[in-house]
């Protein structure tokens, strides 16, 4: 999996890669049961679809910790940094408002 | 309707503003449009549904509008002006990844 | 606003119908409430995306209880209608998962 | 994964079925590479983002297929059966319009 970006040497906060590593490696485990789920003749459809809205919730749940040490970490202080343009269209490819 | 926050006399760009209120403007007819196609009693459901989503749509796009200007005007420069830790408790309130 | 599907003389029941009619209206009301608050040169940006995000809440329920009065009164009887094909097509359009 | 519905032996089209799996193997694959990813003290938070948007993606085009194949082999003919009250209940509150 290539980066896409690599300005100005910004890295994702320790602890939040650390805790944003563990929960992704606990959802590929629920994405696992999920597959074999789909291996059984009589599994129901809704019970498919609750499973993958579980996955997404908690897939939402990394991407709001990692969001918000971004905006706390890099997006604050790209007015200082100089990197304004590119923080701010970088953001509005990846987030809507709600 | 009462702001529900008043801090560091950070206003919306009058251009975006501007553009933002004409859009509203004509998302109100949009909506009233709606109104009267509701007083029609052989009404379909999906067109209901389709007109609702077209309105969302147009309100994701003066909330995009907005959240640029936010983002580019006030949020990049939040750690200068000293106000990032609430800059960013707003900003997660209001939007979500993706 | 022009109905843009008319099969089968399915309409939207009457007490949901009612009940959508009022909503829209009050959140016609709403957006004109954004609109004036667009006219202050002091507006603060999240106070426009927290009024847009109410909005979108109230339209969400509007569309929630057309799509539930849909399925319960067209979809679950479009086999025996024998008009199953278009009705998928449309709520994939208008739907998703979630 | 337990199941968390069991009523009248309804289940997923083996095809869809199958196709689902497939794709739901790939993406916890893909899952898998972000974990690694986050095992780099350099990787920047909107690389992140971004393979989580694309995993988001995945996932929402499995659940709409199976949400399809629903609609098409159990929701369309639930009157039929009579069990359209628990249907629709049951797609309330997994999906959402739009």
């Amino acid at each position: 999996m290539a980066e896409t970006t690599k300005h100005c040497q910004l890295a994702l906060d320790p602890t939040v890669r650390d805790a944003a590593r563990q929960r992704l490696a606990s959802i590929r485990g629920h994405v696992e049961g999920i597959v074999r789920m789909l291996e059984r003749d009589d599994v129901y459809c809704v019970d498919v679809l609750r499973q993958l809205k579980a996955v997404d919730g908690a897939l939402a749940k990394v991407g709001d910790a990692v969001l918000r040490s971004h905006l706390h970490h890099h997006v604050t202080s790209a007015r200082e940094r100089g990197d304004a343009d590119v923080i701010v269209d970088e953001l509005m490819e990846i987030m809507k408002y709600r």
